[in-house]
């Protein structure tokens, strides 16, 4: 058998299930992984090897006295530290709560728990989930961002550290780290895994996902805890009809985006799928702004506490955003909630005659340096209109990075974005 | 001088910019109100005296300084114990927490300071703000309830403890509780007051308002807390166009509030009002049961922690609504949500032709005991479309206990419902 730790979460539940593999097994490999590379990676902002492998030994022995919790049973999950864990301190990326141990578990860890996952510990978010990079390599390249603010979740799935691992999108982040990692990220439709006990940022945008290796894995994760039928991928998936849309940051996009992207196109019809490409209104094009918009104004109140007692404890990117966003009125910020309305409903009109629209997930590779963890141009728009966005690795850029792209289905429709990101993954892995 | 915990916010206001009253004197008297009354009325959670009177006196210094923070400086403020407080234990009004100490204070607890109050103490909360009734009585009658889940602040405010108090609204708690207390409430436009350390529920519904005695009191926290001009209600009000709506609950209504409803429009005309009946498309009819099953749904996910772990603490009450919720699936919450959507667009085009809209804030008084906190069936949809909603003392029923309506506009319209809710008001009075 391969190394237990590169295992994706479908097949390593299967393999338990046939009682070729225990959970103990599969962390003891993730801790081994994890001991030999987060010196180089630093994805882990905390980990406590007795109590991941003694939750471990309990689902083991959970499953030897036939219960078994759900599709969930024994796979060890990543958290992202602005979710809160009772069992593990909970720093949210910032000094300010260095140690901060919360009284309850998030509602999405119980979830992940009820399901039969085990924690195997708490990825690093960069400060409270915004743009103040942190520490993380992208394992591809340790010299490359891996795009935050999930840096640790992206980059611990991305190195076979751990199979699952939570995130969290307010501005386009998890979608933009599973391109710079090659790994997929599933942001369901908003509001589908519960935010109860994760640090509030916008709570108009703000939605949980999930990072793995491959988008069966992403969807077993999702549908465990959001609660639908896992999809069938065994099954041979009907060609879905795409839309191609380049959207109104097409020229930010790198060039080997660009021709890759182009190309795309004959490569799906070639494989069986109806591919139009889709023009959105031109008063979609008010989104970018308008969740900027909304992003600064929500923050700027989420994070009173942090900025009116501890504004000397955050990096001047933060203190920045915070102070800034006193310039959005009230005014601005309801037109903004209005244009995202409207922008739903023209989204829905747009997406009739297909079953998903596939864009770019990033303007292309992880930039060099940590410094800059890349634009969210490509993503931001998604997050405001609620829908489910699936990434997928898609082409390799010219470092020899690489590059992805998201498949997104209208509010509702997460299976139908599942299942056409894995086909698509297929024709263009192929 | 009256006795200044009797003062309502807008004249302790103007008697503390004028000199004439501290903000020491009016914690002072709040506290001996307290002192004197709770052990009846049973509304405080947690009070520490030193606390707020060192808060208030630092508020007097400030003002001695020329440093006057905003519109609340130095008035007292109730806040609701599901509502973060560093200082103060935080027990979400159950047992689980007993004693628990936040790490911050919710970003309303913040943004209220930063605008000058003085946080007086926790109010008590129904237990995790559902329906499980509290301890606490109503002021008016002590052999009544104050309705829940707010219970403590409605009962605090109406019995001039204190002059405001945070308090929030899931199902309809907040319209309903001024009702049966006499006192005004202002549920904003959702998600106008940030929910940042807040104990989440249903996170579609959850709605942070205040409690005052009166309109301009109301509008003034509201104002300072989410950032718009305070009208100037000095100033002679243009009589509004008013909407006056039965809804399809109208059969659940006591004959006395009935008859006081349908006496009103002649009132509201003869004081210069243009007054229509509403009619609402028969589709909205689908909104009481759409707002029970987000409610359901999204509360049982909220709370898994205290679902799983802690089962045989919660209430028989509250534990059957969190088990007997796995019943709505996914597909049912999702359509749950699109009607909500559809009847915001209704709701839109129907005051089109008007200001506001008035309606019952519940069927009628106060129930005897404190076992029946009443029922949602007047304020549910409201909460769920989103829409400011101001609720007002109206009518005296059969039992000598005030009776309300309330007056709601289209989304982020607060200040019209303000000013008509205080037009109304005046006229009702008279």
């Amino acid at each position: 058998m391969q190394d237990p730790n590169t295992l994706g979460a479908v097949e390593a539940a299967a393999l338990m299930a046939s009682g070729a593999l225990t959970s103990e097994q599969l962390v003891l490999a993730c801790l081994e992984r994890i001991h030999a590379r987060d010196p180089d990676v630093l994805a882990w902002a905390c980990i406590d090897p007795a109590l991941a492998l003694g939750e471990a030994r309990t689902r083991d022995r959970e499953r030897s006295e036939g219960h078994v919790r759900g599709p969930l049973h024994g796979l060890p999950v990543g958290v992202k530290d602005i979710i809160d864990t009772a069992t593990l301190p909970t720093e949210y990326g910032t000094p300010i709560y260095r140690g901060h141990r919360p009284a309850a578990d998030a509602a999405c860890v119980v979830a992940a728990r009820e399901q039969g996952a085990v924690v195997l510990g708490k990825t690093v978010s960069t400060e409270l989930a915004n743009r103040h990079p942190a520490i993380t390599r992208n394992p591809r390249n340790l010299a490359h961002t891996p795009g935050g603010s999930s840096s640790g979740s992206a980059a611990a799935v991305a190195d076979c550290m751990v199979p699952l691992a939570f995130a969290t999108q307010t501005g386009g982040s998890l979608v933009r780290r599973a391109a710079y990692c090659g790994i997929a990220g599933y942001k369901p439709t908003y509001n589908s895994i519960n935010g109860a006990g994760i640090k509030l940022l916008a709570p108009s945008l703000d939605t949980v996902g999930v990072h793995a290796r491959d988008v069966p894995d992403a969807a077993l994760f999702g549908a465990a805890l959001i609660g639908f039928d896992m999809p069938d991928f065994d099954r041979p998936i009907a060609p879905p009809r795409i839309a191609v849309y380049r959207t109104p940051q097409w020229s930010l996009a790198e060039p080997s985006m660009m021709a890759a992207f182009d190309a795309m196109p004959a490569r799906l019809r070639a494989a069986g799928a109806v591919v139009s490409e889709l023009e959105l209104p031109a008063a979609m094009d008010a989104l970018i702004d308008a969740s900027n918009v909304v992003n600064d104004y929500e923050t700027r109140r989420s994070l009173a506490f942090e900025r009116v007692h501890h504004l000397d404890r955050l990096s001047p990117t933060l203190g920045d955003k915070l102070s800034q966003a006193v310039r959005w009125t009230r005014t601005r910020y309801l037109d903004a909630l209005r244009t995202a309305d409207e922008c739903r409903r023209m989204l829905e009109d747009g997406l009739r005659g297909c079953d998903v629209l596939v864009t770019p997930s990033a303007e292309g590779e992880a930039p060099r340096g940590l410094e800059n963890i890349g634009r969210t141009a490509f993503h931001q728009m998604w997050t405001l209109l609620h829908v489910p966005s699936v990434a997928i690795p898609a082409f390799t850029g010219q470092a020899g990075l690489p590059m992805g792209v998201q498949v997104i289905a209208a509010r509702g429709e997460d299976v139908r974005a599942l299942e056409a990101a894995h086909w698509i993954q297929q024709v263009l892995r192929a």
